[in-house]
């Protein structure tokens, strides 16, 4: 297999998670790939400094810095230890994208966290996930940081992220200028959503789509939920409508490859990133341009 | 425990699924509950003359029968096979809802079915399910029997039902009159939704509300995530606002548990019926009254 990689393939440093982030670096270039999207914790085992200075050296666009979020948690010191850490993760995404090639983009994906111990109130959950964009948008903007909150899929609502649908993060987003608070559209987050095109369809009206990652639904559920993505094309997702819905919306950004899965994880990184470049090439159709400058 | 059956209580069967019909009867009765949730299989079990004559002699009333629908394949022997089963299950209900005391409703549940094998193309699976109602409405209306669209949690969109949100079902519901096609509020499926209130209330004032059931949403979700639901105050549904919306809504019919999980199936039916009725009368707040007769 020799495909080329498309010119908008970023890969999520979760599709190759136990790899070194040098090692994610390398696999990518060797690959062809233009683009990475960071996960903190690699970022942490080398240091914010060190990983700037490989980013930078690499070459390759930062498309996003994944993630920052889970504040659904009262006003107590919970709350202010996760809003602190939210803070050095505005930090963190925009050293790492002034390191990154040009069109490198300052996005922070935010995952809202589920309810908090033994609470079933979803409404005030959602009322501080509110809160903590109000609280965190100053310095965001300040550092040319733009938060992006992922919907995640209904399924994680409980146990992970209040906001369930791509209308719900647009509501959430709009008391706000959306160079500072954007959306993700994930597919296999938002696959199922009736209201997707036109949610998308909103958000690029908005200019509020901070980021497209692709990753197929798999069934049935793995055991473990969080693992249950797959590689496009082993799934029942189809790719062509939603990209070219995120295409007309006017996002000419990267698009990340993000699969969790215990078994993409086991293969060796390079095999996997080859996979992926072969699978976005079938099944992604987004179109052919390279990244506008940001 | 001697806590008295809600009024409003129904017992669905497969809260109690290794019963038999006349064991559910016992049950049910010796609980003080007064309404019964059928399902096909073990109606089938006894064929369907033999289960009316033991619901007519069990003084409960039928709150819904479960289930039809699973017409998401496209034309051909599968699909004829499909609908024509959906004829049966129409005559299933009137008949057994016939059979019933007063306030018996003849509600026929219909899960959509998922994706056709091998396919990804969600907005045809859609619009086929759109199809099925239009050809079994006048046959469900000459038998005095309301289709009654559940919407299944979204995890459930790629294997089991395409119809993921109350509001989707709702738009379903649009071309048909209310009495012959509702739609199903059940409480596992539509609890994270963002736009649950709205969509019940919208559903209340087009008098669309075919049936409420409850269960909760335990974490992690079960390996068989079909088996993921719990009873009412294990998991992390608010039964409150919810019930407060249903009855808000003009809802004033049988409230059904419905109870996947094989912890609960396991269980000797009568311990389950009793763990019921307690946990429906401590979290679940619906109006104190007798159905109003159907």
């Amino acid at each position: 297999m020799n495909t080329a990689a498309h010119p908008r393939l970023s890969l999520n440093q979760a599709t190759v998670k136990h790899a070194t982030l040098s090692e994610v670096i390398t696999v990518a270039r060797s690959a062809g790939i233009g683009a990475l999207g960071t996960w903190r914790e690699p970022v942490h085992d080398v240091g914010l400094d060190e990983a700037a200075r490989m980013v930078s050296g690499s070459g390759l666009r930062i498309s996003s810095h994944c993630r920052g979020g889970f504040f659904t948690a009262p006003e107590g010191s919970a709350r202010r230890a996760a809003m602190d850490d939210n803070r050095r993760a505005i930090e963190e995404t925009a050293t790492l994208a002034q390191a990154g090639a040009p069109g490198s983009r300052a996005v922070l994906v935010l995952v809202a966290g589920g309810l908090p111990d033994d609470s079933t109130d979803l409404a005030s959950a959602r009322g501080r996930v509110a809160d903590a964009l109000d609280e965190l948008v100053a310095e965001a903007s300040a550092a040319g940081v733009q938060l992006a909150i992922e919907p995640l899929h209904p399924m994680y609502a409980a146990d992970r992220a209040v906001v369930s649908t791509l209308g719900q993060a647009l509501d959430l987003s709009q008391p706000f200028d959306p160079a500072t608070v954007g959306v993700v559209v994930d597919s296999f987050h938002v696959w199922w959503d009736p209201e997707l095109f036109d949610a998308v369809a909103r958000a690029g009206h908005q200019h509020r789509i901070a980021s497209y990652q692709v990753s197929d639904w798999l069934t049935p559920i793995a055991a473990d939920a969080l693992l249950s993505r797959g590689v496009m094309g082993d799934g029942h997702i189809d790719f062509g409508p939603l990209s070219a819905a995120v295409d007309a919306a006017g996002y000419t950004g990267d698009v990340e490859v993000e699969v969790f899965n215990q078994d993409v994880w086991d293969a060796p990184a390079a095999a996997t990133v080859a996979r992926v470049v072969d699978a976005f090439a079938e099944h992604v159709p987004v179109a052919d341009v390279r990244p506008v400058l940001g």
